[in-house]
């Protein structure tokens, strides 16, 4: 694995999350990112339930992840995915078009897809005792499905969304794993067996893997 | 207006939308972005109510805008932003790290910010008939306070996000309209100077002038 200490590209993430984000903080982008391109990155590990203040600097809202590349620092997911891709072409395909294609593929995961996946979490995590997310589940997940079958549409009978193995599906499928555990990429076999081809790339594990082994492992107080 | 027929960039965009829509569909941006530009551009108005077959080749889920310059197509009004700069600087800060930034907050406003303005969207326009709707809005908002507490934080007393107005300005300041009726942005008084000052621009005035001069005035049957 290549996370090696005073790396030139440095990770922020957190050093303990609750059980069920363990493997979903949004660290693994980048990780999976670096992974597949073989960069070595390190690791600056911060607390989550004391975020220190002038993390805020980098993050306005607290979050992870922040990377730091050289001179420069950035926030936000997908800007690290374009950073990164930009740095090194073989997560990006080849041609104008493709490119832009590749982008618009990675703004759809954050903005046309991921939204509707946080606020299943907030119905089936966070607000799960409350009547509210009772009664709003099914209306919401009427709507996932149709954003899932029309992606499933889109993707069609190709590997990945465009071209090669690009950022795009870091993204899509990121995105897409937050709707395993509600059954709802499962409704969709095209899905389900293209999220299977991006989870099972060595770099995805292995950024898998160091996500989960840099969390502290002893309950924290929050 | 630079809206000039035949033009090489074309925006596809709605042809009709309801009342409570007009001035917040998402083709707004790219009409911002090009004003700002001077850059002429052409109009390609589809039906929203029956939507052409084929325009879900170019957007998987039948949105608009998309974007066709010249031999390149593309969807997604973050993408179009960032394309759209890369083809002429002046929305861009100069200066690797402002450059970083700048792609940082195009995020940061559709992906931490936006989300939560479509769930208030379902709230209070789409659900706000329905019981979990009532006994969703106070938690959404609550929320939503918390985002733009920081958002304003981060802002400061800069006139821009970053740097000179730039594409992160015309995301964040859409993304913050869809607060201003709740009367969300009005709370934070930085918020609501800056977004009074983007939207005085007179290129933003041009744009939403042509958004809903777009529209067929009479009724549509949905």
């Amino acid at each position: 694995m290549p996370v090696v200490p005073d790396s030139p590209i440095e990770i922020i993430a957190f050093d303990w999350v609750p059980d069920f984000a363990r493997g979903f903080v949004r660290d693994l982008r980048p990780r999976w990112a670096c992974e597949e391109l073989g960069l070595d990155y390190a690791e600056d590990l911060i607390s989550a339930v004391d975020r220190p203040a002038d993390h805020y600097q980098l993050q306005p809202w607290g979050q992870v992840p922040v990377l730091r590349d050289g001179d420069v620092t950035l926030f936000e997911s997908g800007a690290i995915l374009l950073h990164l891709a930009a740095r090194d072409p073989r997560l990006l395909p080849a041609g104008v078009q493709a490119r832009a294609d590749a982008t618009a593929w990675v703004f759809a995961a954050l903005n046309s897809v991921e939204p509707m996946m946080f606020e299943l979490g907030n119905v089936d995590i966070f607000a799960k005792d409350e009547e509210w997310a009772k009664l709003r589940r099914p209306g919401l997940v009427d709507f996932i499905r149709g954003r899932f079958a029309r992606l499933s549409d889109a993707l069609g009978d190709k590997p990945y969304l465009v071209g090669d193995f690009s950022i795009a599906d870091i993204a899509m499928a990121t995105v897409l794993r937050e709707g395993v555990e509600a059954g709802l990429v499962a409704e969709h076999p095209r899905l389900a067996a293209y999220l299977d081809r991006c989870t099972a790339r060595p770099a995805f594990k292995r950024a898998m893997d160091a996500q989960l082994a840099s969390f502290k492992q002893e309950p924290v107080a929050a």
